[in-house]
């Protein structure tokens, strides 16, 4: 049993589950070995270089802080250094379900402990698909977010300008929840003030074409995504693999190692007897790649993310496959690097794009698909990823960390109405329905398309509740929405049936007085079946 | 006469001059010898490293398109490595008004082209303090916009993570009016939703405190330069200069000069004989630097950058000296290494830590100071700057550039009223006063402060026209005005006296109909005089 480095006994972890609160009560967490946990080793992989922390990681912190119970340490590919999960002196970790297939890492043993359910939830890190690929292979998901949201303090680095903090669990709304969690408690990168809360109702979704490389065996599950993807109202556009696939091959081939170097080489060079041998050459090769390679390099895979970028305009994320293949292990053992390298086909170039990613299972075991959307579209992944899974998600995680605000409508920009779009293309989220208190008007106007006016009544009149729905904006977004909406329609305060004032549609006085009055629909939807709008 | 490396005839400029317009129609603009110019070599202040482009750079088709003439390009410190316009075969480039001091680099060229007013603008680069130091020593202006706000396409990379094209000119209105040319034509990295638009009414500059170095004959002039700060508003805060200065040494002590190698090794290389000896020295050195070298040194301009910037929280800029010694040629050439550096003390930290900078004179000859405000705070930088030169400016170049919108107020948000402190604090800039169309009322409502409602009178009625002021808010900002605003105030259109509906300030009806009326004074000012608000 490789899965775990360190563990905590048993009676450790059932008097803490007993005892704590939160959103992420008694939840078993399983923590990748190079993210620290305060009174447990933190190895990296490589029992030599282990310390012993003071601390637990600013991601650690976060999940503990709502509940969650840390079950012990997961092994990895040494230094996180690896796709396949067999570069360990603590064992290879198998496949749970096919014990002649590699795990996928580096995260391996964390996404085995989610597999197997000997944790609910599992702390991995990614850098070029660590924490996308095992849960691929596993059967599991994970969300890699936009580099740099999650605190990386206390986490052992692999290639610092990259290096992500992710979540591995057994389904997306428990992945997503825990990422919640953690992006509220480690928080990095501020969010933009326009940061977009939902895919769009029928979202573009780039694939590539050609495909560079995928197991025959996968190919069928992969066309029936794509086709649930149409089914279920996307448009899917075809772009050119090659810049993607060029920036891949920089992570490993070019200066971008000496991260790597820079992260752990002091420890190599003093003692190169305790590395795994793959990793070793890996990391020692770094030592003297000059400055001017890595800035040639990196100015390369600017190069290519710009072009890259350029070719997913007009689209709100890109669909691959997690991994083209599973390999045995016998079939890494034989060729280490160049079979770990094929792995990473379509997760190498994630991080260096500043792109997120979230990856779910698709069918067979060990295939899996990752949405991939810009920085900060994480919820637009999210909304994608569930239209494969089928379960929506209501609050993506980054609608609760984001900054944003409420407007409440009452018309034409109810879902499913003719302006909804206006805040759809603006990346508003629909939040639920809301009725207003009993102290207000709907009249209708004489606009093109109808449009409702809810009005207060004065004091000494009385009115009536109306129904409305509230959407999700970013700052940025209700500017917009704002700075172009016609008059007569204002937008202000409105009070709900709870007591609590929101952002709402409002109206001129004039204009809403010389409207037909329809308050007794209480609904415009109810006016609107009633013919009672025009 | 060593300011120019190559100049266009009299006749070529005149034939041009009188056939451009737009709104740099006429004006002369030098352009630094690393910047391209189609028709002119491209020497980099190198000759055997000369080539012929075949196009103008982005920077100079921006200003071009806008009617400015190109006089020729300019001698500059070779490979922009340099602060003081010696390092040049093309002859040391003097102090226009003491030829016995250095002009200052690595811009020398276009610095004095303006000072001797052979040009009305120029361009320079500004990667250490290249646009800045020799404005200063000049007399002149010099703006350094955000890193990457404006392309360098067609610009000779010297450390091409930082580098930035920058605007020279007499004046600081000049300077500014060709930076919102510049940066609307050759757009580079994205403006945020939330840029902030204005400096508040009354700043907080941080200023050094020690002072690290300062030539005595210069200090009276600084202290007078912050005495004029804190009388037109300013409040002066201290902060310590250490990790600033800490990130300035690395520019050129550590890994990360080996960006100039990548940019010019290969010819370094191949053709040392041709080299300034000193810049030869530079860049060959940078050539054996390890790549792990730069990353941990990256990182550690990260680390200093973390802290550097949490020490200017709740300030919006921090002064400083351009340069603390304006030196000698002769203590150049005694010492090029250790006094060039002794000149970037200043300025070296600046695009390593993403800041702007506006450098204006203030005092002595050679003596100037830069406001230096965070990444897009240019308008803020602008602002204060002004509040030195004694000229604000209505509409600085980031107003002009930055997603906008505008908002219409009447009452408690008009400049100088209670709460217009509201749209300050989130960076919005008053833009002048308006009208309505005639076809208002006024109303003054019972809240705390007074608030005045204006609505649209119905169409069979006879109203007023308001006068208002008009603000210019961020989208992020406007959005967050909403969201915070209490019931009954509304925000929708209101047409304004030429016609156009513009974002403005309403009300709910009801609470508009309960107020009192005092449409006849015609605007919310001339109400308060009367007494007739409450």
């Amino acid at each position: 049993m490789t899965t775990w480095i360190s563990r905590r006994t048993d009676s450790e972890i059932d008097a803490e589950t007993s005892s704590t609160t939160g959103e992420l009560a008694g939840l078993r967490l399983a923590v990748k070995d190079n993210i620290d946990v305060a009174g447990l080793p933190t190895t990296a992989g490589c029992p030599e270089y282990a310390y012993s922390p003071e601390r637990d990681a600013d991601a650690v912190t976060a999940l503990r802080s709502a509940g969650a119970v840390v079950v012990g340490k997961t092994n990895l590919d040494q230094f996180a250094t690896g796709l396949v999960g067999t570069r360990s002196p603590y064992g290879v970790v198998p496949d749970v379900r096919r014990p002649e297939f590699v795990s996928g890492g580096s995260s391996s043993g964390s996404a085995v402990a989610v597999a197997r359910g000997e944790a609910d939830i599992a702390l991995g890190t990614d850098t070029a698909g660590s924490g996308r690929v095992p849960a691929a292979f596993q059967g599991i998901v994970g969300i890699k977010p936009t580099v740099g949201v999650i605190s990386t303090a206390g986490v052992v680095p692999a290639c610092r300008s990259y290096d992500c903090v992710t979540i591995l669990a057994a389904d997306l709304a428990l992945a997503d929840r825990a990422m919640g969690v953690l992006a509220a408690g480690a928080p990095g990168r501020a969010w933009p003030s326009d940061t977009r809360l939902a895919a769009p109702p029928e979202p573009v979704v780039a694939v590539f074409d050609p495909l560079p490389d995928l197991d025959p065996d996968w190919v069928a599950d992969y066309e029936r995504t794509l086709a649930v993807l149409r089914e279920r109202g996307a448009r899917l556009v075809a772009v050119d693999p090659e810049p993607f696939l060029a920036a891949a091959r920089l992570l490993y081939e070019g200066g971008l190692v000496a991260e790597r170097y820079s992260a752990v080489g002091d420890f190599v060079d003093t003692a190169p007897e305790h590395l795994d041998p793959t990793v070793g050459a890996i990391i020692r090769g770094a030592r003297d790649i000059p400055a001017h390679r890595l800035v040639t390099d990196r100015a390369e895979v600017e190069r290519l993310r710009t072009i890259a970028m350029a070719s997913l305009a007009g689209a709100d994320a890109l669909l691959t496959p997690t991994a083209p293949i599973q390999p045995t292990i016998a079939a890494v053992t034989a060729d280490p690097i160049g079979v770990n390298a094929r792995v990473g086909t379509y997760t190498n170039f994630c991080n260096l794009f500043d792109l997120c990613a979230v990856s779910v299972p698709a069918g067979a075991p060990g295939f899996g698909v990752t949405v991939l959307a810009r920085a900060f579209d994480d919820a637009i992944a999210l909304d994608i990823a569930a239209l494969i899974t089928g379960h929506p998600l209501t609050h993506p995680w980054p609608t609760r960390i984001a900054p944003t605000h409420d407007l409440v409508v009452f018309g034409a920009h109810l879902r499913d109405q003719p302006l909804a779009h206006q805040l759809t293309d603006l990346g508003a989220r629909w939040a639920g329905e809301v009725r207003t208190s009993p102290h207000y008007r709907l009249a209708a106007l004489d606009t093109t398309p109808p449009k409702p006016a809810v009005t207060r009544c004065p004091p000494e009149e009385s009115g009536v509740s109306i129904a409305g729905e509230r959407w999700l904006l970013s700052p940025a977004a209700l500017g917009h929405f704002l700075a172009a909406l016609p008059a007569p329609m204002q937008l202000g305060k409105v009070e709900l049936d709870n007591g609590c004032w929101t952002t709402a549609f409002g109206c001129d006085g004039a204009a809403a007085a010389a409207g037909k009055d329809i308050s007794e629909y209480g609904s415009w939807r109810a006016a609107l079946a009633a013919g009672a709008t025009t």
